[in-house]
């Protein structure tokens, strides 16, 4: 079934160890569009300015996402700088040029209304939430969020976090909406706060999953589930990982016929998977040739990863 | 088959956000024995001072632990003081106070010298290499180590590491005895300094095991494996849980007939059961009251965590 992402689209000017790019492919919803695009219809809901050419859009289009819902507004498009140093598991903000993206009003197409899944990307919770009120009638709503939001916008977030079925965020981030240092203390209190269940990223050493009676359609465990990171040699650049994560996450789930406690660990699987792929070259380089056979074989590997055979087991 | 460890019992005043205690029981050597003590017959050799009482010792030898390998001396054992607070992650170190400690010379009674397996808890290197020489017909050495050998001992440590078959360290201390900020290179060069295989703790987030063509007798899949921690909503005190992760995967692997990866990775899954029960009170005092039917039916919460049934996955 289809998703529809509202997020950013936009360029990254990046240092990483391995190198330097400047201007390139990036943005949320473009991350999260082409790692869910293996597995489902996806359209995006943003906005580019005039540097965004025909060929930017094709990386997305090869893919069968659905950009009839980019705004082309006059003026440059949102541009992010940044670099990464040591362990890489914090990027280093250098500059952040929001150009049309500082004036973003989601347009919603009328093609895009019939939409099953939604996902609103890391943007202003004023603009996730009126997306998610003009879309009544979709299925399920995933979100993600970032500290300054927490923060800075906290009456608006928690107004969003009470439409979501899932919510998808870092360590960091749990710990600054609760106020609490133990992460399970802190999952209890964010579902507290609406989502359904919640995803909590541990960057390069995978996702815990935390479930509530509202979780799943019938019953299911409720006890946590975590999924592992693959350990990666070579990380090229980080940036995106997070996105591409939800994107394969989501993007699984979108689907199958419904959420079980099944779908849920694979598509958690999957997002790692798609992280995976993202970080092993500069920007959307990686997912933009990656092919359903190579993620299926990756998926297999990280389910070996942690995979105890309890059979042969003494 | 036995297991011969060598490290500190000593005493431990902690503060935590749960409260205090003063000097109760603790030490490296403790901690393993306790948590190895579930899996199989296990000896300590180690040094206290006068007020290490016989109920201190009957805490050990009430597990079936043989004590008599720890020399008493005149003077005071072991005494070290320190506070967790936020994740607690990371102890503050307040005091520590060597005491008979500081001129341990670690003497291995007559009776311990048929052990199968050897470890090296994280003593000074120069001690861990007495030992194991003092032991030419160990099966298999497994040892740990900390960040003030890695710094400021480091020939002598290296010396060590050559002898091991297992080492056991964190993230941090990876890092800093290769310089390398990404764990699986880490990993690699660790390897390649003498361990055949290669622990790593994530604290909270688990630990991978590295493989090297050395690792098993036998063939056996050489990637990384990745053992999940349980999320844990009460931590009460975090002293020892690196013991006792030791003492639950090394016991585990002293227990069994030979060592096969998956003999690894289930002595894996039984360090985190040991590390999970360790830090649900303070000191010693959980391991104590623990029964192997509550490991038991922990390791397959602990199972459950990550495992994915791929016959019904789409």
């Amino acid at each position: 079934m289809s998703i529809l992402v509202v997020g950013s689209v936009a360029f990254d000017t990046l240092t990483t160890p391995s190198g330097q790019r400047k201007k390139i492919l990036g943005g949320a919803a473009t991350h999260f569009s082409l790692a869910a695009s293996f597995f489902t219809q996806v359209r995006v809901v943003g906005v580019v300015g005039n540097d965004f050419t025909a060929e930017h859009e094709a990386v997305m289009t090869r893919k069968g996402v659905d950009t009839s819902g980019i705004e082309h507004a006059n003026g440059l498009s949102f541009h992010w700088t940044g670099s990464y140093e040591g362990t890489m598991s914090e990027a280093k903000t250098l500059g952040t040029d929001l150009n049309v993206f500082g004036s973003f009003d989601p347009k919603i197409p009328e093609s895009y209304k019939e939409s099953d899944y939604l996902f609103l990307a890391n943007i202003d919770p004023v603009l996730q939430l009126r997306v998610r009120e003009a879309l009544p009638g979709v299925k399920m709503v995933a979100g993600d969020t970032m500290n300054y939001w927490i923060a800075d916008h906290r009456e608006n977030l928690l107004k969003v976090l009470r439409e979501e079925d899932i919510l998808i965020i870092s360590d960091g981030e749990a710990r600054l909406l609760t106020g609490e240092h133990n992460l399970v203390t802190a999952a209890r209190k964010v579902m507290e706060l609406g989502p359904k269940s919640l995803v909590i990223k541990h960057g390069e050493y995978g996702a815990t999953a935390y479930f509530s009676e509202r979780s799943f359609a019938g019953s299911g465990r409720l006890t946590p589930f975590r999924a592992p990171a693959l350990p990666i040699e070579t990380v090229v650049d980080p940036t995106g990982a997070g996105d591409s994560f939800a994107g394969g996450f989501y993007g699984y789930i979108a689907s199958q016929p419904e959420l079980t406690p099944q779908v849920f660990r694979t598509a958690l699987f999957y997002g790692g998977v798609m992280g995976s792929f993202a970080v092993e070259r500069f920007g959307t380089e990686r997912l933009q040739e990656a092919t359903r056979e190579e993620i299926d074989a990756r998926f297999q590997v990280f389910r070996e990863l942690s995979h105890l055979d309890l059979e042969s087991a003494a």
